[in-house]
């Protein structure tokens, strides 16, 4: 049981403004900008930021119905989802599963580095919205 | 500039019923649990587990006027703080002071587990909470 979910690998932050944000992250709190992203499907843009030991994603919406722009039009600006690796996403989605936790994605996906990632649904997790990605 | 703020301390998440998280956290996540404390004077009950490269705090308040009760009551239950370590508060305090962030406790004081901590205002933190606890 214990270790089921390994290493954080990502704090999302859900932003209005990309680059009001990267000015905040980069230059004010001194995180180190390592990349940037279009996913015009998921109606996404995505800067990726390093700490010594955390990477941050800011995320900002490109059009409002967009997963980001109608969690900021609920909930407002910040922290949107943690994520957390796994070695075996499909063994660790059926072991949640048993133990009542619902996920959003039925089947792993391609997140936004290409990886299998797959979200729980934040009203069976205490309202945190936690991803799972595959190492 | 860069290196700023130092690695991820901890993240706060605030919960309802602190049983009830412990035991998704715990149990369900597999996340180690490594101590619990309460907090009269702050109106607050914590848990403190453990993943791979992070520490967690489940925060629970004790009163409706505890500033987890209000975040709840104000934005729900979920992921409430970033903590990151600096070396000197003091200096980075006045650094981010300089470029324009503003700082909910004006002087430095004792966290949960008696470091030195200060927390930024999310007005100027684009919505998220950031607390800087010295190492």
């Amino acid at each position: 049981m214990h270790g089921r979910l390994g290493k954080l690998e990502h704090i999302g932050i859900a932003v209005r403004d990309l680059e009001e944000a990267k000015r905040l992250y980069g230059d004010v709190l001194g995180f180190r900008l390592t990349g940037e992203k279009e996913l015009p499907d998921r109606g996404l843009r995505v800067a990726f930021l390093e700490t010594g030991n955390t990477k941050i994603e800011l995320l900002q919406g490109m059009t409002p119905e967009s997963a980001i722009a109608r969690h900021i039009e609920k909930r407002g600006p910040g922290i949107q989802h943690l994520c957390f690796s796994v070695d075996d996403i499909r063994r660790v989605m059926g072991e949640l599963k048993a133990d009542g936790v619902e996920m959003i994605d039925a089947e792993p996906r391609r997140g936004a580095e290409g990886r299998l990632v797959a979200f729980m649904h934040p009203r069976s997790t205490l309202g945190v919205l936690l991803e799972l990605e595959e190492k």
